[in-house]
């Protein structure tokens, strides 16, 4: 959330040095923001009748455009949030092949959910109607773009594909980190309205750092879905606007989670420094800022934990420092490691390299006792960034204890070996009901795109569990179902209609 | 909702002589509220991955112990509501019908929504990991029954079956308008859990009439989903309680809707007086105590539509009276009358035969012009009974405009003939955007059970339209999906290992 009014014009900040650069970004007047709205509403009844190979095309327009950007979109990016050439080109294959993704899934038309129910006119004692279903897109979508993923979370991210796929109107709170980046973004998707001949309101982005804009947005009337990535506080304010408003509408936010892993005894005694050094990869990996970060290990005290902590330490000593994306957060995160630092209990196991830059986060390690943990809130609170708190538990029951006492989690890991699968098994539903993704043997960071993903999970990690934002499931939240009873076939759907022009499947009551 | 407290213990009042009968049902306590909660809590990991045979016979039983329930169950429900043998009977019919429709989706598999994308190694720049999604149910459901359908909609209704079907344990705040019926579903229920081997936590009744009750099922921290049928206000009052939690919970209540019914030209002027007719016939079934009565009629002002309101007024005049479900509805039914009685520029065109028995709905019919309609907000407010307001427009524009104001809507129906088909396709995506049914030439009252059914829309029609309460989507509403990575196949879900002991549908990498 943006801090207090007036400000000076948005312009873009390089964290690297704290300089600013680019144009000035005025913030958008109440009038812009009425003509978006106005603009994303006229042009939702005639997007979500566009026919399937029209959306898919318009879908991959976009990526194409995004495309087009070329080497000067990376080098934006870049410039805007401190991270790597690497890491931005990779988001930019992601970004694009998430389009294409979606475009496959409008082609396919299974979200379409079309259902048939035929007449049953002999029917005793009452006769039954034609009855069919399909889903339809729930209206204008108001997306927020997350500060660390200028991308694959952003302007032309997962939500604004997911979006868009369902045949919603998109409005893109374009985030304050990164406007030349989304300014960027944006004018290729205009681009991709312009040439597949859509309204222009398709599509529209504000680019702001006022409270009062993305606040305005939300409250609309003509917006009928929200999906944001990013902070607790700022996903339960927009949560709690939409629920106020007159017409309440869905918000889904993507937020807070710690990410639990859980070292299992077996896997801990065969490969305790290997899991050490692997684990402070996935933590300092872009400077912690994923919202999958490993934020807490969890295992048995004793030598073999000893080990994977020395392991741990030593990979973290010779960790380099990464820039983080904004001042603010890295301000945030130096507040959450010294709040650390204070409390009772815990102790610093280690802290990475500091470098001589600014803005630079320095990795943080740290070690409690599961009492301690269950006794302190504070210590499951997110930290955004690399730190991560390792609980230090007497034995299985305790571990299932404090396990069943976290909150909502976006994903849950497991490390370990066949040896532990008796020992694993009574944890993995209370995994399951923590978290929208359990892993074994993987590291929690990096996800992929694709259509068994799920990135959600139990609140606080998102104000819906039941949804994901990443991977092709992403559609369904954007939809509802509408039922046609007895409706003629001329004023059907195309989805519906007897002869089933666009070829989908259908379910004959209720069997595909 | 309940009024202020204290009060006596709850006893059955039969509506049609305003005498209390049978045994008193003292106030559940705290401690009762907190040990309903505890067994669901507890019974929800058992109970969720019951196999697919056990669960749906389950579904069967219940419905087999409640037809065992026989005559008394009738007798009972009868004397508790006011409605006629006929209906009852009809109800039960529908409810175990219901319960083995959800058997026959349990036992098929579909709702576990199988998805398998397959390990890539190989894959550059960076293989893929074996991910896995299912869906997963979200956890103790509590239901609030409803006034006006004792059976359907109530202890063992749509909501307590979808919510079953899923693998979510079951708590019922009974309706304080049949507490004899629903205890009596209650213990029908608690047979087939016995018969099943399920533990107790499964389903739970808690019958009382203080605001606390629910409220306080609403705020318990083990409950994750609520199922609501009755008032805007209550189903509001239940919303801001949910979204107000530590962990906010979602809420699908089905709350108001006037279900607007336009007639076009072509069919008003071949059937102006079956029409009028017909229309009277679904406003008074039942005391027009349904979710879809048609409370709004919409049409060209002219000489047809004075015919259908000649036929209406003629059929409306010569209404029976009905007793109503609660001296509370009737109440509240009186005042909405009265209310429209009361505003400027509406005509009352009709009331119905008075009777001499109490709490007796007298059907009424107003007329009012679209401006003043549009104009004055109450005229869109549901009167729940026998009431309906004709709203005379100029033109197909002022048509439009006016349904283009209403709220969301449970349904929307155009009487039609194949003249009308042209001027009805530009009403149509209107009418999806307002409800989640849209019907042609029937009336909105009698809601099938089957696959394609949507019984949701928009709010105020519910709180949430990406669901429906009534037909086999109603299942969905409480699953989340959940995704194993590299999850050992000793782990994975029954659903989801490698040889498919379930034999489910699956999609792998996207295809069915």
């Amino acid at each position: 959330m943006a801090e207090a009014a007036p400000k000076a014009d948005l312009r873009a900040l390089n964290p690297a040095t704290n300089e600013h650069f680019g144009p000035s970004f005025p913030e958008p007047s109440a009038a812009q923001i009425e003509a978006a709205c106005a603009a994303a509403a006229a042009a939702f009844d005639i997007y979500r009748e566009t026919d399937l190979e029209t959306r898919a095309a318009f879908l991959e327009a976009i990526a194409a455009e995004i495309e087009a950007l070329g080497d000067e979109l990376i080098q934006t990016a870049m410039a805007e949030t401190g991270l790597p050439q690497a890491r931005i080109t990779g988001e930019r294959g992601r970004t694009c092949g998430q389009l294409r993704l979606f475009a496959q899934v409008v082609r396919r038309g299974d979200w379409i959910g079309a259902r048939i129910d035929p007449a049953l006119p002999e029917r005793t004692p009452l006769p039954r109607a034609d009855l069919r279903q399909r889903f339809i897109p729930l209206g204008p979508v108001v997306v927020f773009g997350a500060s660390n993923f200028p991308l694959a979370f952003s302007t032309g991210g997962g939500d604004t594909a997911s979006a868009l796929a369902a045949g919603c109107p998109v409005i893109v709170k374009g985030h304050s980190a990164h406007p030349n980046t989304g300014a960027m973004v944006g004018s290729a998707i205009d681009k991709a309205i312009k040439t597949a001949g859509l309204p222009a309101g398709v599509f529209s982005i504000l680019i702001g750092q006022q409270r009062t804009l993305g606040a305005g947005l939300v409250a609309d009337p003509r917006v009928k879905a929200v999906g944001f990535t990013g902070s607790r506080a700022g996903g339960v304010a927009f949560m709690r606007i939409a629920a106020e408003r007159r017409e309440p509408i869905p918000v889904f936010a993507e937020m807070s989670s710690i990410n639990p892993v859980v070292l299992m005894p077996a896997a801990l005694a065969a490969r305790a420094e290997a899991l050490g050094t692997a684990f402070v990869g996935s933590l300092t990996m872009g400077a912690g800022q994923f919202c999958t970060n490993p934020g807490l290990i969890f295992a048995l005290e004793g030598p073999d934990l000893d080990r994977f902590e020395a392991a741990a330490v030593a990979a973290l000593t010779v960790a380099p420092p990464h820039v983080m994306l904004t001042p603010g957060i890295f301000g945030a995160y130096e507040q959450g490691v010294n709040q650390l630092l204070d409390r009772d209990g815990v102790k610093l196991l280690a802290r990475g390299c500091v470098g001589d830059g600014v803005n630079q986060a320095v990795g943080a390690l740290f070690s409690v006792d599961a009492e301690t943990f269950q006794r302190d809130e504070v210590l499951s609170h997110e930290v955004f960034g690399s730190s991560s708190l390792i609980v230090r538990v007497k034995d299985a029951a305790q571990l299932a204890t404090v396990l069943e006492s976290l909150e909502g989690q976006l994903t849950a890991t497991l490390q370990m070996d066949p040896a532990d699968v008796e020992a694993a098994r009574p944890l993995l539903p209370i995994l399951e009901r923590k978290a929208g993704r359990v892993l074994a043997n993987g590291w929690p960071t990096g996800v992929e795109v694709s259509h068994a993903m799920v990135h959600g999970g139990p609140f606080p990690a998102t104000s819906d569990p039941r949804s994901t934002s990443v991977g092709t499931r992403a559609i369904e939240r954007f939809l509802r179902p509408v039922c046609y009873q007895d409706i003629p076939d001329a004023l059907l759907p195309a989805a519906l209609k007897a002869d089933n022009p666009l070829g989908v499947r259908r379910a004959i009551d209720g069997v595909l």
